[in-house]
């Protein structure tokens, strides 16, 4: 099957316009069928301060109120979405930017938490590639923004993680599909504090032994057995690693490699 | 040819959340392949002012600064176009909300003038209708927002009635194509102040003989100039009415109907 490249973009490199300049390159550098997800970063939170709309975080997941949905919404699938397109059709890398409300590519429902109510937060259920087929079907790249919608039309702020991952599993049944988180680190380190401990391949056994003695930074579990999930549902690789050196992180030259 | 319907509609119906509702049932119930064309509404400009961003109209014009342009594509391509898609998706409508600078559907410039700047404002240059033929032909509609890119990757806010305009004019190379600018009027009236004065069917010469006999609102030229412009250039007829009577308006039972 052919080859297609799943990328998310951590919000770090969206907030630094430099940045996030050279990360573009680096994807738009990328031969054959792309598509990008991308984060939040801080523009959002920002907007709501500006407006004295007060932002409430749990673990790190941001409490999406109709007014912060708004926000999110405007943020994400209206500036940060656009601002990329444009750079990246300028590039020559043309592209149609989406949020998963579109095409109702990602239809999702309202998290039930008995605990925490997180607001307009959507947990996802499941994935339309037809809109996805046809546009890269026309050499055309993809850009999501992470926001869904439920079946009754209403939107939902999405974790963009998880879209990467559930776009990932749904295209590959289609492509050879590898998935790349792509963010500020290296890739996976065996010791946090050791730029050159990252792990250059990983597959189950290796990872298994590794939780096993302990030889693994804790922090890190939740995000491989995420990636190991998504290679048990087909995806062929995920790649962790440092956002500008995307085309190295593809050959397998930098971050880690799991398979 | 297969018909496509492209449909502007105004403001003054995005900002009435009971009327928008009516009008995308109404839209949704239209057969076949449809595009909507949204402008803005009163929303960016509420937005400005909570962020004390001040706002200069020049003949309804918007000035368009750096943090205006980030308003404008915050609401129009975020917010109303999200909101909207969600609907229709939610009515059954399967719909892809785009700009003109997704897939650089619409290629536009900065407007030079003279006189007036104002700021990131497009005129549009080209259309390419590569992503949107390849969306109707799987049966998925488009929600356009009024916003273009430059070759440089600029984002530009840009008028929303020209917009479907040069949408239907490249579109009618492909399809039997009907522009429908829908707002809260009930058409072409020969008197502004009697809403039963409107004109059912307008032809050239019709046209020509009111406004030499200055039988016509003279507020209505320049938009009836655009709409004969728009079928000197192929499309099949241009119809002017009543946003929430759609379907009356394609049979030809409401509005203006110029061809």
């Amino acid at each position: 099957m052919e080859p297609l490249y799943i990328v998310k973009v951590g919000g770090n490199i969206i907030d630094d316009a430099e940045k996030l300049r050279s990360f573009l390159k680096a994807f738009s550098s990328i031969q054959g069928k792309k598509i990008l997800v991308h984060g939040g970063g801080k523009l959002a939170t920002k907007l709501a301060s500006s407006l004295s709309i007060p932002q409430q975080m749990i673990d790190g997941r941001r409490v999406t109120d109709a007014e912060t949905l708004k926000i999110v919404t405007m943020v994400y699938a209206g500036w940060i979405n656009k601002d990329i397109v444009a750079k990246l059709n300028a590039m020559g890398c043309i592209s149609m930017g989406i949020s998963g409300a579109d095409a109702q590519t990602i239809l999702a429902h309202k998290r039930k938490n008995a605990d925490i109510d997180y607001g307009f937060v959507g947990d996802i259920d499941q994935v339309n590639t037809q809109a996805l087929l046809a546009l890269l079907e026309q050499g055309i790249n993809i850009v999501v923004a992470p926001i869904t919608q439920d079946a009754s039309g209403q939107l939902l702020n999405t974790n963009a993680d998880t879209i990467a991952q559930e776009i990932a599993k749904a295209m590959s049944n289609h492509f050879t599909t590898s998935l790349i988180y792509s963010f500020e680190k290296r890739g996976v380190m065996k010791d946090v504090s050791d730029e050159h401990s990252v792990i250059q391949q990983m597959d189950a056994a290796l990872f298994k032994s590794m939780k096993e003695d302990q030889s693994i930074f804790a922090g890190m579990i939740p995000k491989l057995d995420n990636a190991f999930a998504a290679i048990d549902a087909g995806v062929s690789k995920v790649i962790i690693g440092d956002a500008l050196e995307l085309p190295d992180l593809i050959k397998g030259k930098s971050g880690t490699t799991i398979s």
